[in-house]
């Protein structure tokens, strides 16, 4: 049993939120751009990071204080990345050094996130003049969670928040999220931040263990997936409040804990996939067929991140040519002649690909499928029983005036 | 003793060019869509093609047609790629077949490209119908190579051409060429084709090292590489009428026909790569001090394709952290603290950023210095005694509303 249910961030119990304005940016006068996310008790930790060379300081400040697998708040802010800036890791402690001396915690069961402009000094001061109105808007509510969840916002177009309840050992479990990043023409377009709570009780160990395998198979396929920012980082806290039996190892209530895990993480990244600038459509491609999970993972990946294929989905152009394209430079090896492709929606499923050659379709109904907001992309490669799907959004900028009407 | 020179791909002695409107596409009903290119004698001839697992039926009819490599003419079209088409390869040697007839050579010794839309059947009809016209056109002359060189456009908004003169053996050679395609955002944009003649005489192996040894640092060093479509080709013809004692071997003859084919090539790869839609800028990002050429390869690529650094060079941001997060992402390992990135153009150059961090900078010159048409990011790695050139061009869509003013 796995349900979405409203909260957020604060959905589960013991978890309050709040989101202000500090003046991270002198000339956003209004913006909320600092999130204070805090547990009533400790938590049991676990993030993962940029693979990015270059790494924000808050990362390497929060890789320190994540030795332990404890943690009680985390501090974000936009409008500055601190990454390749002055101060930048003195800058990222005494954010957590005032959260630690407001909540009366340690520093160090802080964890601190950035996202913003990078190469200039964080104005810190105006964080740390902010935190007693952060504290005292402090709460466990829908608002609270969603305030929070713009104050991290940059390029965003919308905030993301989504939460799961489930049963773990025969207790209800919680878990909730704000995230941001988005996943319009490609990669690099900006950080991706997420904050993940839970009230489930389970180990550091088996914790940072779903995480990685929740991040793999969520927020990794999406098109933003790939390259990654300085900042980029996920992390998830657990309080135990839920008062299930504590998960130490693999089995039944880790199983039902990863479920839900991966249904809240899913959530959050096809809102990701589906914020592009202007974005009109959300694009599931789903891959079946393939010789194994990673060569589908690959091929589907491919079709999202390619700009024709967005393009012509933007155009409700039925160009199947370019889903081929893409899979074919995916860097995969496959048999184009057994390739076959369907374009799907509420509006209907139209097969326009078969062994690799062109069908004649109805027109008509391809354009119907295709001006839906949820459109499919069903791939068979033919090779096999493997399968992965992932997500993506059109692109609506001006340059589809020559793409979006290519074909016809 | 390199210039360049005008004529195109009509530069070299002994080479024809046509391009004329064929109805390829029915509702285009002036674009010139077809273009032969002929030499008076045969040619020792060598191509590269698209990496793309899925390949144009044009590319294996050339595979076969240049076994014995030799070729007399190329015939190439716009508006269909004949790819995943019923008919693909018969078509294809339709177009080869007709075009020998025309001209009295074997089938085999005409080569054949396509670029457009994928899946679709080409009226090869069309075609046929006007080789009589496109055969009565050809003459050597700077008009003829034009109109070839807009024959073979599509979603190019100029048409890309050039020549160079220099001298093997004592003999003055020419060498020239027009290519099709787009650096714009990103890889998938379209097919590259780019059709290169000259009278050098060179043996089929030589021409064919020449070929791959050029290619691989000029048009796989702009920021269309890495992802290719199904029609990528690059061919050259060489009639050897220059009279000079034939290539057959490494040498300085090899050595001043190289460095001329590197030109011919890097020029028409710019023109490329600075034809974005509406892109206003030529970005060239030289990469100094690296481990490796492959490694200031990686890095400087990474930044030239990156959507963020392009937007920023669109808004003469001097936004330095985006080519940091651009090469952190690269996949190359490498210390952030030892590098540092300077912006240059005609109106001066700027340190922005040294050993990792930035820098206080006049933001009055830098402005200057992005506003240029041709600007240069060029970075020092601080690692050792390699470097290299990329090229790319800025984005102008809607979305650097949001990226292009993003730092100040």
């Amino acid at each position: 049993m796995l349900n979405f249910i409203d909260g957020g961030v604060c959905a589960a119990q013991g978890f309050r939120a709040a989101g202000v304005h500090a003046g991270v940016k002198t000339h956003a006068e209004w913006k909320k751009d600092v999130a204070l996310i805090v547990s009533d008790v400790d938590c049991t930790a676990a993030a993962v990071f940029t693979k990015n060379v270059v790494k924000a300081a808050p990362i390497h400040v929060d890789l320190r204080h994540l030795a332990d697998g404890k943690a009680r708040a985390v501090i974000a802010n936009s409008g500055n990345a601190n990454a390749c800036a002055p101060q930048g890791e003195e800058n990222a402690e005494r954010m957590c050094s005032a959260v630690a001396q407001a909540l009366g915690c340690k520093p160090e069961d802080v964890l601190v996130s950035s996202t913003g402009v990078i190469g200039q000094r964080i104005n810190v001061e105006a964080i740390e003049t902010a935190i007693p109105t952060l504290c005292a808007a402090l709460e466990r509510s829908a608002e609270a969670s969603d305030a929070a969840g713009h104050a991290i916002m940059t390029t965003d177009t919308t905030k993301k928040e989504a939460a799961v309840e489930t049963t773990v050992g025969g207790k209800p479990v919680r878990m909730g999220g704000i995230a941001k990043g988005s996943g319009m023409i490609h990669p690099n377009m900006g950080t991706m931040l997420c904050f993940l709570t839970t009230d489930c009780a389970i180990s550091p160990e088996m914790i940072k263990t779903a995480l990685l395998e929740t991040v793999s198979v969520s927020f990794n396929r999406i098109s933003v997936d790939g390259d990654t920012s300085t900042n980029d980082t996920c992390c998830v806290l657990a309080n135990g409040l839920a008062g299930n039996e504590p998960i130490t190892a693999k089995g039944p209530d880790y199983d039902a804990f990863l479920s839900a895990l991966r249904a809240l993480c899913t959530e959050l990244a096809k809102k990701m996939a589906s914020d592009g600038e202007g974005a009109r459509h959300l694009i599931t491609c789903t891959v079946q067929g393939a010789k194994s999970e990673k060569s589908a993972e690959t091929i589907s990946k491919s079709v999202v991140s390619s700009t024709l294929t967005k393009a012509a989905i933007f155009g409700a152009d039925a160009n199947w040519g370019r889903v081929l394209c893409a899979m074919g430079y995916s860097g995969e090896d496959f048999d184009p002649d057994q390739v076959s492709v369907h374009f799907a929606s509420a509006a209907g499923d139209i097969q326009v690909c078969a062994k690799g050659r062109g069908l004649d379709f109805d027109e008509d109904l391809a354009k119907k499928v295709l001006t839906e907001h949820d459109v499919e992309i069903n791939i068979s490669m033919g090779e096999g029983e493997a399968s992965c799907t992932c997500w993506g959004c059109d692109i609506t900028y001006d340059y589809i005036k020559i793409n979006g009407d290519y074909r016809t």
